[in-house]
């Protein structure tokens, strides 16, 4: 049968999602676990790849196996056998057709930022941080150019390997709580470093240096180096997928019907 | 002339606040940055000392010197030679007379609970995690047994050094936001573990174990072995010390007048 989990992980402890040689990542950690409940070698499928230091709310697996768990034994299992910096929120059975990646329709991200004169020590490696003041309004004005379907070649990372640039973003929002700015971004999916990318081009407006002209001029331009500057990963969360609502998914991770 | 710092610090990466022998303390780090920046050796007195795992937004230091440097020059300094989990926020010439803890009126706590079925990962040192639905109002309600001027011998550690049991608390405020429950709480000085005693023996009550009655039994027995457990250090912190406006500092340290 298959198997879906909801996990959530602090990236700071990772290379990333995805099982590397010599390095520590997500998946092997989470197939070692699910491993072990199962009694044979499990593979993990992800709703998409994170890469080092980059947080997760709610990533989305799924597995297969014969093996006879209940939920409760996936996940009390599971949990007792991961580091504290990864743990399973949830585990439901699936249609043998659903496929985290394929049956994704969206996923969601947000990118805190820490906006003050010194540099954040609490939680340093959640936040990324922004020395001089800067008008999330403005950024998120400017954003707006990006919303809609266009070829995002100006902001993926050169090292991209996706087929097709183009991407759907159905929506980007900013706001603030205190010193801290948050930006909400979902998209049908993003090419790689794209968000950090996105968050590194809106800056310059946010700090008064550009406007959204420039922005338009950089999306048309599909020149990777007419953006700006790749933005840090610590302040990054990938939020979890969206699915349609016939896998049965909790409602957090099901798209309005 | 005599400096006050403000200092944040992330507690987790600490044997507390206090140098000792073979263990990391931040005061050891703050007296290393502040020492090279001033060339000559520097001991600093802080507003009141953090345990192991326990953060701090604004620890208020004071510390002599000789030395001629502007704010900017310490506070940049400083920070440069401080590690990622502490970070100086204001530089202060202060009056010969003041003193981080003996001109400090009152202290203020806040301690912050992950409610949720499984523990978090993300930010996992810097909460503390209950499994079992609790309700925060009825801990605000009886945590008003409390408020005011009492000997808190049940509320405090054996270890406790303190000659006085008697601290006045001034407020005791829970709040909740999603899944996160947060207690504020402010006194004109604490006892060794008596915010996170406060804290283990409003839990029982949060759980429904336990009312408003045997919590005031508790306060009036000052036996320790009647109260709750003492509870995780991860979720407390440190706010700050408030002091009297004379002392010039910022208005988030300063007493209404």
């Amino acid at each position: 049968m298959r198997i879906a989990l909801g996990i959530e992980y602090d990236g700071s402890a990772f290379q990333g999602w995805q099982t590397q040689l010599n390095a520590p990542s997500v998946q092997a950690c989470v197939e070692a676990a699910v491993s072990k409940v199962a009694n044979h070698p499990v593979e993990v499928v992800c709703s998409g790849r994170t890469d080092a230091g980059v947080h997760a709310r709610c990533q989305i697996v799924h597995f297969d196996t014969d093996a006879v768990r209940s939920a409760r034994a996936w996940m009390l299992g599971g949990n007792s056998l991961l580091p504290d910096t990864v743990v399973i929120h949830f585990v439901q059975p699936v249609a043998a057709e659903f496929h985290a990646r394929f049956s994704a329709r969206a996923r969601r991200y947000r990118y805190t930022i820490a906006n003050r004169p010194t540099r954040p020590a609490i939680g340093r490696r959640l936040l990324s941080w922004v020395r001089e003041p800067i008008d999330h309004e403005a950024m998120e004005r400017a954003a707006q150019v990006l919303v809609g379907t266009h070829d995002f070649s100006a902001l993926r990372t050169v090292a991209c390997q996706a087929k097709s640039p183009v991407r759907t973003i159905h929506e980007i929002r900013f706001s603030r709580d205190g010193d801290r700015i948050h930006m909400d971004i979902q998209a049908n999916a993003f090419l790689h470093h794209m968000v950090r990318n996105i968050v590194g081009s809106l800056l310059p407006i946010g700090r008064g240096e550009r406007d959204a002209a420039w922005l338009k001029q950089v999306l048309e331009s599909r020149d990777r180096t007419k953006a700006g500057v790749t933005a840090e990963a610590n302040g990054l969360c990938f939020l979890g997928p969206l699915y349609p609502v016939e896998w049965g998914l909790p409602d957090f991770l099901t798209l309005p019907a």
